[in-house]
């Protein structure tokens, strides 16, 4: 007698991006994928509201670095990910904000792709883009800004990316993912620059309904940020078009008329 | 005998992004809103299967500048959205991208606040941000980029931005939009900068059935963009991310072997 054991499932991996926060915040393709997910692999960054989107049958398991007690390092994550494709199907891999914005989804997806996994990608509202325009400042401005640049303040080495040089030099907006925890460095940069005066916003849980929003300028921000105790994770936007939030608006129209 | 006409709608104006072309990069909230929609005033690069989801008696008019015969400006689709608020309810005014992305959304909203109407801003998945994930290019990769700048190549001068040489001095991953046109220009300035082969990738209307990309160098993509014909609406993406690209994985790889 022999026992034959069929695999009847076909496996697929969704590399997702959540969104920056708020559950409504995902796309329409992306809440579709979420419906047919037997295992979702989700990060700390991706709101488990969105779990309930998914079959009450799919395995839900959170792989955050702040998940519990485990840690979970991206080896590990890599092989959840294959490993239960092949065993239960079509795994959503749920990360925050979108997987290719210093979500190491390359990675993820090479890796899949080297077992020949059909995957498919569903880009995420990135938080550099999305949550500025949410407190109603653009990042783009044809008075004030011609691009914008999304850059992290987190290197190996310590230091400030090289980057940091070129972007003091630039009328972009800046964006800095990753950075609150180093903002006393960035704004001394920024100050021997010669930058004291430029419009700076803070924004911790964006989107969210704990979101919190510091404001100033590159010397009061740090004061701001104290005063509201703003932590991790925020992201810090630098740059004229900060100016125009409502909040400050009024008396940057004060200042701008002073300076004629 | 006098007779009275009571007004019965509250005004009220969503803002909001459709995202980078296919309709079902929309977001989930943004979708809500459409379909509570009284009138919908849409752009050229929002997709009009969206207009499905608006209710089947909502007003749907096209205010993109490829408008049929007439064109609109500015200040003729601000006076429209708020002229529609008042004497229809809830106006949606759907743009392609994100709003406050080279969308000058932030001008819309400060017409629509001066007459006091409730406006609401639904962000969208910016084509600068979704497109090269779609073609499994990771705009940021800790081996390659830590960051990326997005940057427009058309300013009211008809030269390139200051920022592209501060651009070029920088590993970011370049995403310039409204860039075609200029792309001679683009290739010249590069190549001046030492770029000749840095990877580069043209995306033509980006998550459509439509969509096309061309692949190469910077001393390439010229030949490549003519032979498969692209055109505008097109965004172009400069950096070593994009040897990332399936198509160009497997000769990088030998490359860089030879290198070492």
């Amino acid at each position: 007698m022999t026992t034959t054991n069929t695999i009847t499932t076909t496996p697929k991996i969704t590399l997702m991006g959540a969104g920056p926060g708020s559950p409504d915040l995902i796309t329409v393709r992306g809440l579709r994928a979420l419906r047919t997910a037997n295992v979702v692999l989700y990060d700390a960054l991706a709101n488990p509201e969105l779990l309930k989107s998914a079959p009450a049958d799919a395995l839900k398991i959170n792989v955050g670095k702040r998940a519990n007690k485990h840690h979970y390092t991206q080896a590990a994550i890599n092989l959840m990910t294959v490993g239960y494709a092949f065993s239960h199907g079509h795994v959503v891999r749920l990360k925050g904000g979108d997987p290719f914005i210093f979500g190491r989804g390359q990675e993820e997806l090479q890796y899949a792709e080297s077992f020949g996994i059909e995957t498919v990608i569903v880009p995420g509202l990135s938080s550099s883009t999305a949550l500025a325009g949410l407190q109603q400042v653009p990042l783009t401005h044809r008075h004030y800004s011609q691009g914008f640049w999304v850059l992290t303040a987190t290197t190996k080495y310590g230091t400030l990316p090289h980057d940091f040089y070129l972007a003091a030099q630039s009328n972009s907006t800046l964006v800095i993912l990753m950075g609150l925890r180093k903002l006393p460095q960035i704004v001394h940069f920024l100050q021997q620059q010669g930058k004291q005066d430029t419009p700076v916003m803070v924004i911790q849980n964006g989107s969210l309904p704990q979101e919190k929003v510091a404001l100033g300028t590159v010397a009061t921000i740090e004061k701001a940020v104290a005063e509201q105790q703003l932590s991790t994770p925020a992201i810090i936007v630098v740059g004229q078009v900060v100016a125009l939030h409502p909040a400050l608006a009024k008396n940057y129209a004060v200042q701008a008329n002073q300076s004629n």
